[in-house]
């Protein structure tokens, strides 16, 4: 953590120095976010970063949720909560998934035996494990987060969205209607905003605003779904465990805290068309779950939380306002993210991550635009990026939900050995490890991947273990990331010792800060510190012992604040401790080094040799507007 | 952590229920602590945790403190704030020291050269390293936590003590005349207190009014104290750094944030008698470490806070308010802890810690006491055990002080290699970790100290890794150990199984659960958890995939609370990721285990064999009533 950049401030680093209020509430905010979930949750929490942009946030719901729904954490999420710097709290308070138990049936096919343990998470995926918490506590973090931010934005409950009007001009705002549960006789307001994001889950009010439909084929099948304190002499109920029953299929979640546990129960097939909700009650799923549970005992003496669905894996077509006639043509001003445009099967565990990964790769677009630091055509990529992942996921999720079940596609049998196999095997994709964006505007070519293999394009930058030069601190490199809208530009350094006039990352790095022609210089606005758009972080492949911080290129040891003080947190050296370098690690070129450029959200933008100066620059001026 | 043992509650964990609330402000509190400082600060979150302990917390300063005083905290003070679930969060927003660099007169005498650096904290040592943090952010910490606590308890500024009054009669209370400077006309008001702590600082009213004198030396040498947000292209202005320059000495210790910097600044010796802070200005100072930086640059932008002090090495010979001639007669009634008793020189970065260990050791005790546990004489082990500990410390700090300042206490000098030599020997010191209560009420023994060799009877509970049984979470077994007033029982396994007849570990949990000559049936009170007084933990020498959950004895994964819920957190197998194991790290005779006994304040009471258990029966009878 860095603070004092521009003086002392007593107490909490973590509240930042309030934003200079605006007048009052602008007659057009910026953004209005609708849906205190896991997707507007972080959503305004990336947006409550920015000072300048005003943000309204809005759920219908009369009071803060407080438990229920999602609660598994992929890896990827945790790297993403880290850059929020959430990790720790998150990691302090969750369970967290070590293996997966696999229960088949027994010889006599009543009841039930472990057929097999995995490690649920491959060593080296991440550097973050797979955690179970409540999304309840997930957004309560996220909440805590934006209320600490500079422009301390928190959720307005009790908003009901009745309709969104699209302006007819592009000058105009997006008019949204709601409904204030909270205040006597329920007025409706009319709030005017430039963008509107839909987070208003699976039945959500602004994805029917604007006329796309979740499209699927319905399963027909059964889930009820428990958080319970009970007593079990189960032998896994403090893992992870998938158990295809003689009766069915039951999963076992562990979950924070130590006693709680979270079950999903297979209620079986259902008739198209019957009313399943009317038959259900929290007793029918728990005489399920007994059966299911057979010859073990399950015995709860608590359910804070229980509901039941019918599997419903379907996504939309577009995530946001522009029909497929008109795009290219105008930029979206309506996005719609989370449930409100994918559901999912609660078997990949995947929903919530991917919810939250949708407004983690919109949040700082919005931002840019919104400062003026990118064209509005840079918010077509949000859809570009997200809806062909969503329908990847749900692709994935069927044939995983069919497998957990004990079934192929084709209705064939799975044994519980060929799940664990192909559990295995699925590890980088539930981890949400395997996202990968194609080549576009914001996503370079592959021409140079081989300088850095370890640092596929389109795919998420994977941190690893350096030292940092000036106080020999172990530590991620990944985790210099904040969510606060800039891009990474980390610069491995090529043969040549950074002091030799030979050296490619001195000579990027007077580059970068010299030339009116870098991006630094053209997109980085006048009287910002010179890392404000562009944190430059230089990996050397020198020993911490053999280069002094004056060494440095002035670009790694910046001048900033306005106390003007140095950044001595700019440059690393590998890892002094014996573990792997990251050179070798990550595969690069020891020769040429690598400049590895990365997107706000973490994934990595482009792949460059370290003099490649015009093509660096070119790639920015694709979606960045020159600093003015 | 563990949580929702008596069900499920919505919100932050670590929010604790709240205890009922007494019938107002009790005319007797069990405890009135002085001082809102690190120690006061640290037992007054101890004693929060006691639902049934009234305490109040006073502060005579009006206002919180916000900057300055102390800052390094040893690795021994990081695993006891992480007893109180603080370690995550320090470590995230201290500075870490890595190295020390040392510095020395350059060839011409004219400026200084780096001489050498070492690594600050010798691997192993601790789980946790040398962090640096402002004073003011400890005690907001620990100020938290007493707000989370079942007593929701919160400093009160503004109480300044003017009198301190022993009662004639054991029955009666100590009263305490208090004038509260935030009230208009500042009228005085008593409080009476079963038990009062002074932990009132170097001018501690409490300890004058005990009568007690702090003793020591002058050392009739000043030094000047910055913390800087500046500028310097010194190299090592990110690491510790010793400098003994040819003008004197200064330190330089960075801190938290990444650009604030503390500074000692030799200000050369004293007239005995001289009114140093007469002459002694900001200004003054800064020129002097402009001086001693030399041929580096130095230049302040922003000092929050500056300082001067003359070195005083002194402690008192007694920390209670029983003279020797009374000793064993009567228990104490009055503490004084932290500068109250002790005072030291910056340089070995003790201080802080020791004040903070002297409560640590005083505030379970206390709890026990006031809780019907243990009789009082439990109190004159405060004494006896920490007044050594200062009296050591002192006289370590005088001796490394003058080295630090190039001196042997012979007056001869001493050159930066012997400084930096002696500090690796030194570092068990500094880190805190070499603290060790000789046998007593509350130690035992050492007969049997070859069944563990690496924990020595009365040093602390040295942590290391292991795997949970249940969900085989790799994790710290010494972070089991919260600051809740309980003993720890680290039974590790012998040979055998422990599903075999012959495991010595499942017959002594069977005697512990069922014996009602045990120590845990005998001193628990009725209709409290099993583990409500000894929290028993199992380390078997089985990896986990050769035992399940219900081959434990049932101590092992008792049921509590008022659900009758598992706990399946006291069972551990060794450390399955390839580490050391540890049986092997820590020395454990693996034919017979060994039954390691751990204090509420994480010392190693006693080893013992895993069936000695008429010794530890009397053993805990030395100090416990009979629950009853």
């Amino acid at each position: 953590m860095q603070f004092y950049l521009d003086g002392f401030r007593p107490g909490d680093p973590d509240v930042r120095p309030e934003a200079a209020k605006m007048d009052g509430v602008p007659d057009v905010v910026d953004v209005l976010v609708i849906g205190n979930g896991p997707a507007g949750s972080l959503l305004a929490a990336q947006l409550a970063e920015f000072g300048g942009i005003s943000t309204r946030f809005i759920e219908r719901r009369q009071t803060p949720m407080e438990k229920g729904q999602a609660d598994g954490v992929q890896c990827r999420t945790v790297e993403m909560f880290c850059a929020f710097g959430l990790a720790d709290q998150l990691n302090r308070e969750a369970y967290h998934i070590t293996e997966t138990a696999f229960w088949g049936p027994d010889e006599d096919n009543r009841g039930i035996v472990r057929t097999g343990r995995v490690i649920d998470t491959e060593e080296g995926i991440s550097e973050f494990g797979h955690v179970i918490i409540n999304q309840a506590r997930l957004q309560q973090y996220l909440v805590g987060k934006m209320g600490q931010a500079p422009t301390r934005l928190a959720p307005e409950f009790g908003m009901e969205v009745m309709d969104v009007r699209l302006p007819e001009e592009e000058s105009e705002p997006v008019r949204v209607t709601v409904r204030q549960l909270n205040v006597e006789g329920q007025p409706e307001t009319v709030i005017k905003a430039r963008y509107v994001v839909g987070c208003d889950g699976a039945r959500s009010t602004v994805r029917r605003a604007l006329g796309v439909r979740l499209v699927g084929d319905p399963q027909f099948h059964g889930w009820g779904v428990l958080d319970v304190l009970g007593q079990s002499d189960f032998p896994d109920i403090r893992r992870k465990s998938i158990i295809v029953s003689p009766t069915g299929g039951l999963a076992v979640i562990p979950r924070e805290g130590g006693y709680l546990t979270r079950l999903y129960v297979d209620l079986g097939d259902i008739e198209p068309g019957e009313a399943i909700r009317e038959r259900v009650t929290e007793e029918y799923i728990v005489e399920a779950a007994k059966r299911l549970f057979a010859p073990y005992a399950f015995e709860p003496r608590q359910i804070p939380w229980w509901s039941m669905y019918e599997v419903a894996q379907r996504v939309t077509e577009r995530f946001d306002d522009v029909p497929d006639s008109e795009r290219g043509t105008r930029s979206p001003r309506v996005f719609i993210a989370g449930d409100a445009c994918h559901t999912h099967s609660a078997k990949a565990g995947g929903g919530m991550n991917i919810s939250m990964q949708d407004t983690f790769n919109l949040g700082w677009k919005l931002a840019a635009v919104l400062e003026g630091r990118s064209p509005a055509s840079l918010l077509d990529t949000y859809n570009a990026e997200r809806q062909p992942i969503a329908q990847e996921f749900i692709d994935f999720d069927k044939a995983w939900a069919l497998m957990v079940d004990g079934k192929t596609a084709d209705g064939e049998d799975v044994s519980t050995d060929e799940i664990r196999a192909r559990f295995t095997d699925i590890g980088r994709f539930t981890a949400g490890v395997a996202t990968r964006y194609p080549g576009g505007l914001i996503v370079g070519d592959d021409r140079h991947q081989k300088l850095a293999n370890g640092y596929t394009v389109g795919m998420r930058f994977h941190s690893a273990q350096v030292a940092r030069l000036a106080d020999t601190r172990r530590m991620h490199l990944g985790h210099v990331h904040e969510a606060d809208g800039r891009w990474r530009l980390y610069a491995f350094a090529d043969r040549a010792p950074v002091t030799s006039p030979a050296s490619r990352l001195r000579a990027l790095c007077d580059f970068l800060a010299g030339d009116p022609e870098s991006p630094v210089r053209r997109f980085t606005p006048p009287g910002a510190d010179i890392d404000g758009v562009f944190d430059v972080r230089g990996v050397l492949q020198q020993s911490h012992d053999e280069v002094e911080s004056g060494d440095l290129p002035a670009l790694l040891r910046p001048v900033k604040g306005s106390l003007g003080l140095t950044d001595h947190e700019k440059a690393f050296t590998p890892d002094i401790n014996g573990g792997a370098d990251i050179f070798d690690l990550r595969e690069i070129d020891r020769e040429r080094g690598a400049l590895v450029v990365v997107r706000p959200d973490q994934y990595v933008a482009h792949v460059l040799p370290l003099d490649a100066r015009g093509e660096l620059t070119a790639f920015f001026a694709r979606f960045m507007t020159a600093a003015g």
